[in-house]
């Protein structure tokens, strides 16, 4: 007798933002990367993505991903990796218990929001990927940890391996051809430096620059400094991990401009150069600096993606001197309701002046969050009992 | 019997524009680079700085330096080490030949100008110190050969010692700890490679950035990149003079971009990051990078020294194509005249428009110029017979 019913399982994950930085792959196929890297998880309530996993013996035969309402091309090598492999996880309980519906053998159709806006810049293929995992895990009952899982989100979006755990995780390397070894673990987890801030300023950039996909190949392509940053990492690392379980900010924020700072010169120095800092950037760069002088020792630390978007991390006793700052100049902007009204507008004194305009010219929207948790399952569904999307309010 | 006599002697020395920069000293007090560098001299004509070297028993005891009518401190240790290592050859002279009189027992008065803006940004110290170099040595009658005095000038300014030729121009970096084997020499002269052109675009900074003499010592002693950068020079110096000996542009052409970003790239590794390109300095690259991509070849290639002002070389060949593009957008400025007249402005089809729109409103004049002599020795004085500086019309 045929299985009539549909299954479904629903996750939300985070996005992350490295402190070390994911740039350059020594195989392209697997993302297997050149360099170990680390990243701090943000917390769900700002920044998120949900997703519902269903599987149905009677949905049409090809799988499909719906992302805030639009259908998505799931035939890419990438996707269809992390499809195979989960399906390939699910076979194999299939065979142990007979008992088990074939869920491997279904169609599955995904759907999944983001709680921003897409059009932001904020890398969103992390959160997806790891949430896409996640929630076919779920779905398929697996048991595997999520370090073994995070070696299959790899494979959809390096970054998303490490958006399976929250707090502070970093992504080894490893050395294996097979990538087997190369997976997320994580340092420590949100509530043991849970005073870890971020604060970020969406810069309006006219127009994407080179994705990363791309430009990350040409740096290892055509970069003669290149080798150099690969070979500064691992005790950059090894620095970074101590100043986690040390709760050390002034170190944690030393290393994390430094790497943002080594990881886009690489980039400038590409063939042909790879621009991602604009002057807007380079501007939360000069007020960073500032206020880092005025307390008299590193507060506040800046990174960047590939994009022009700043990350500031800062801890949550220097929130009036950090985002006191941004907040005099931005306090116009969207992303300070909630725990943001809180926070002081601080005197801009020793702040460049030029920079501050330049901020307050150039930032579109600030968005106020923390150091957050891992994956969590929601009853929250995405698709009714049909098996068809709900429209979200 | 006293001698009364003012001695003097006049030379105008050129401006040069890195290919392969100088960044870095292992040897602060002697100016000793890190790195041989390599430089092409421009025409005099649009850029460069007159000297007249006077002295005189009768001087007040005090050596001096008016430049552009505004009295210089001529105590820093780096003028002083030019006026002591003159003085001393001469002195050997004196030495030799009784008969000659005692002019380095006598006040040094020095009166320059430069034909270009001060303000414009443009490293003037290079044309200043060849020309101060050029012109007591001339005072003083010496007879060591331009090497030999590159050796004097690279103690005023580092890159002044490549000023002391025309043409193309290396400063070889040199082993000894004494410094007497880092010296200029000459890869070719002008007349080689005639048709090289060079198009500055000044662009208006805000403010000058970090000077050349502090970025470069914190490049050195912070960036885990500069090593990697230190070791690709010798290649790329080898590769540079093969292409100049060959008059290859396509491989002049991307060498000196390849070698511009690599040295901003440690810039930017640099703790704290120093900037000297701007969105400006970025738009006249993705200009050049059209302008290439139209062509099907590298025929112009951008180099940037320490500041936001591109330099941009092409042959004489492929004016319109280079030119031409600048000339569309920024024809309304200053220093299209003279050889800049003939120039048709072309088409800018293919080329970013928001780049050229950036250009058109950051870019304040463009001086048009080419490869050119070395110092030139000339009858016009700066000083009147009696040892006063003129008013210049």
């Amino acid at each position: 007798m045929a299985d009539s019913k549909i299954y479904s399982a629903s996750t939300t994950a985070p996005v992350n933002i490295a402190v070390i930085k994911y740039w350059g792959k020594r195989d392209p196929k697997l993302n297997l990367p050149t360099n170990s890297s680390l990243s701090v998880t943000l917390s769900q309530a700002d920044l998120r993505t949900h997703t519902t996993a269903t599987c149905s013996a009677f949905f049409p035969a090809q799988d499909s991903l719906l992302l805030n309402g639009q259908l998505q091309d799931v035939s890419g090598a990438r996707t269809q990796a992390c499809f195979r492999e989960l399906r390939s996880l699910r076979a194999k309980l299939e065979e142990q218990d007979p008992q088990f519906p074939k869920l491997s053998r279904y169609p599955l159709r995904i759907v999944s929001e983001n709680n921003f806006p897409t059009a932001a810049g904020l890398a969103s293929s992390a959160a997806g990927f790891a949430a896409l995992v996640r929630a076919i895990a779920d779905l398929y009952q697996l048991k595997e940890s999520p370090v073994e899982l995070s070696r299959i989100a790899r494979q959809g979006s390096g970054s998303a391996c490490r958006s399976l755990f929250g707090g502070y995780v970093a992504w080894e390397m490893g050395q294996e051809a097979s990538g087997t070894d190369s997976t997320a673990v994580q340092v420590a987890p949100a509530e043991h430096w849970p005073e870890m801030q971020a604060l970020i300023l969406v810069v309006s950039a006219a127009k994407k620059g080179v994705s990363s996909t791309a430009g990350m190949q040409a740096t290892v392509a055509t970069s003669s400094l290149f080798p150099a940053r690969v070979a500064s990492v691992p005790q950059r690392m090894e620095d970074m991990i101590t100043a986690i379980k040390e709760q050390n900010f002034e170190s944690f924020g030393r290393l994390t401009m430094k790497d943002s700072n080594s990881f886009h010169a690489t980039c400038l120095d590409t063939e042909p150069p790879i621009f991602y800092l604009n002057d807007v950037s380079r501007a939360a760069i000069r007020v960073v600096e500032d206020i880092n002088k005025k307390a008299g020792k590193i507060v506040a630390a800046y990174t960047f993606d590939a994009g022009p978007n700043a990350v500031i991390y800062f801890e949550e006793k220097s929130t009036d001197a950090v985002a006191g700052v941004f907040k005099e100049r931005l306090g116009h902007l969207e992303g300070w309701t909630g725990k943001g009204e809180s926070i002081r507008a601080s005197a801009t004194e020793g702040v460049d002046e030029k920079a501050l305009a330049a901020l307050h010219e150039g930032v579109n929207r600030v968005i106020l969050t923390r150091v957050g948790p891992g994956p969590i399952s929601t009853p929250e569904s995405l698709v009714d009992e049909n098996g068809e999307p709900t429209a979200k309010g």
